[in-house]
């Protein structure tokens, strides 16, 4: 086991009906500002219940935070922030919403010229933030549990940051909150949570058996009930179960003391970039891949994987190798991804420009031991296609 | 799933040579008391490595905290932290030093009376606490990640107490701290960490399908490293594991949405208040008589725990648990632990004793459907001899 720091103080009021908890949890005298997407939670009346439940707090609302969050509209916000002085954010969405309003929240009390120095310097130079909190409606990324956010730019850019200043200070999870989300959605949900647990195990052998197997309790229980919350979209432990895989996926605790890998989002990042595919979409596009050509790297994760995952026991080990990976690869396809580009019309010049724009990126040293060069990056793309 | 509230902000500094963070960890201005136990820190050289990562700190100190930490020893610390105006408590040891200086931390600034009150509110009425930090030198009862604490008193008296001003703001954990621990003592973690992932775990099943999977990883992993940690003490890697695991078991994560029973528990406790048994070895005597007891209860998680963390697979349903309840009961032999009450020479007396014990402390509620009656008690102690 690696040495490691975790620290994750974000509350986390969990069940049906908790929205009504805001009343308690948002600072009585705050100046709030309620940030929100596209306007489903207006249909579905999420937004009138967390009004309700905000009833005699001083609140503005801001809507139209993009999929893909974009600075430009951000600052928008960020403005308003100033303007208004708001001192408490309260994010109502998944997880762009969020991540777009830890990025408000930093950016607002930044003390530098150009708020976009943020994500160049990964968050490392934010002092200080507005607190927020969030109400989360799409279980995927984990960002109501964690201190991170992606934000993109014009010009294909989509970068990262993280501060211990941007946790959530609470965050409401209603499962049945989900019932009334697109399939692609949850599908979508449910992949990137997956690809979030493995990205964090699927590496080598390193000691941290409790991790590993806290992992691999996640990745069973996604397979679980991945097509169930298909199939069953209103019942509750099914939803229940892809919320809290969801935000346990990605809250800090599989990874710390594990090695990590994160290249399938690096390459995923890109495919998104350019091409305007779902983040979801493009984990089930390279996983599968990365796996494939890194076989032997991953070889002792792999077995231990397709044994303790998938239940395969029979055959030799790269028989079972060849099956975990079709498993994984089949998941993806049962949750409505499909795991080609082809299937998205994307032929292979798309090679090369993903390369390259990795290279633009400095996207060279990928990957859980930094040698996941640009040539390893091209032959996982070619066995994307 | 239950609905739930999960909230835990003490951060963990975990890896060797981690001591030495203290100086960053421990704000520079506080005036610090460091309390410690029974000297053992003095000997291995704990309390040096404390003390010279906190050079230049405002430091007192307060040693001879027991286990089972008492009411009386730690009213001598709460007058030093008055009278010395301590604005910052360092535990140094294991659970019994940790718990003690929680109750210390919220005696120094309790408004009532009598701070035994504390305990008898089950700390309800703690508004306040001085802020505390830990260095854990023994893996067993998880008080390093959570905020409550057991103390005893003269007269049999050992009670419970939480407050979310209690949490530890941070908890070092190194693993090579517990390289010279007596065989006992890391016996009794491992039993005591395996008994509390198993009051949160052995009820009923609620569809809490993820808290169940990380459940089973837990005891899975004390099952690997618990007997290899008596017979390799210097192997990081399986200290490692047992470590974060017996914090991972008591931390509210595993309990949080899940039923929880701790019916084992209150019946050892008044073992350890009464005969003055290890803890871990009343649980380790009363944990397979209440399983046996029980077993109609807890048949279908009983049945899931055979086949997830014993792997049987073979045989009728009872042969099923039979062969769990005995793989339990040998577990806990195998790691130092007798299973009868006839081993420490309590013999049939203690029956009507401990049930005695009980009816005084009101416990006629016990277990996840509160149908843990005093006959049903009765049953388990008899089950215990």
């Amino acid at each position: 086991m690696q040495g490691f720091e975790f620290y994750n103080p974000t509350r986390i009021v969990f069940g049906a009906g908790k929205i009504a908890e805001l009343a308690r949890l948002v600072p009585a005298n705050a100046r709030v500002l309620v940030l929100y997407g596209g306007g489903s939670i207006k249909q579905n009346g999420t937004l009138d219940e967390v009004r309700a439940a905000l009833h005699g707090h001083d609140v503005r609302e801001f809507g139209g935070i993009e999929p893909n969050p974009r600075f430009e509209t951000l600052l928008q916000a960020v403005e308003i922030v100033k303007t208004e002085q708001i001192d408490f954010l309260l994010a109502v969405g998944g997880g762009s919403v969020i991540d777009g309003t830890k990025f408000v929240a930093a950016a607002a009390r930044y003390a530098g010229n150009d708020p976009w120095d943020i994500l160049t310097t990964f968050g490392s130079t934010i002092q200080d933030a507005v607190p927020l909190g969030s109400v989360l409606t799409l279980p995927a990324t984990g960002s109501e549990m964690n201190n991170g956010a992606v934000i993109s730019r014009a010009g294909d850019d989509k970068l990262f940051f993280g501060s211990e200043r941007t946790f959530p200070a609470f965050s409401i999870l209603d499962p049945t909150k989900t019932y009334t989300l697109p399939p692609r959605q949850i599908a979508n949900g449910a992949v990137d949570a997956f690809v979030h647990v493995m990205e964090q195990y699927l590496t080598y052998p390193a000691g941290a058996l409790v991790q590993d197997r806290f992992a691999e309790g996640l990745l069973q229980t996604l397979i679980e009930v991945g097509p169930q919350a298909l199939a069953t979209p209103t019942d509750y432990t099914v939803r229940a179960n892809l919320m809290w895989s969801a935000t346990l996926a990605l809250n800090g605790l599989i990874g710390a003391g594990a090695p990590q890998d994160w290249a399938t989002h690096m390459l995923g990042h890109e495919l998104t970039a350019v091409y305007g595919l779902d983040h979801a979409q493009t984990l089930a596009i390279v996983l599968p891949a990365m796996l494939q050509v890194r076989r032997a790297d991953k070889r002792a994760k792999l077995l231990q994987y397709a044994e303790r995952v998938w239940g395969l026991h029979e055959g030799s080990d790269d028989a079972r190798i060849d099956a975990a990976i079709a498993h994984t690869r089949d998941f993806f396809e049962r949750m409505g991804n499909p795991t080609h580009l082809a299937a998205y019309q994307i032929g292979s010049d798309a090679v090369e420009r993903i390369v390259g724009q990795l290279a633009r990126h400095g996207m060279t040293q990928l990957g859980e031991r930094q040698d996941v060069t640009l040539d390893v990056s091209r032959r996982v793309l070619e066995a994307s296609l």
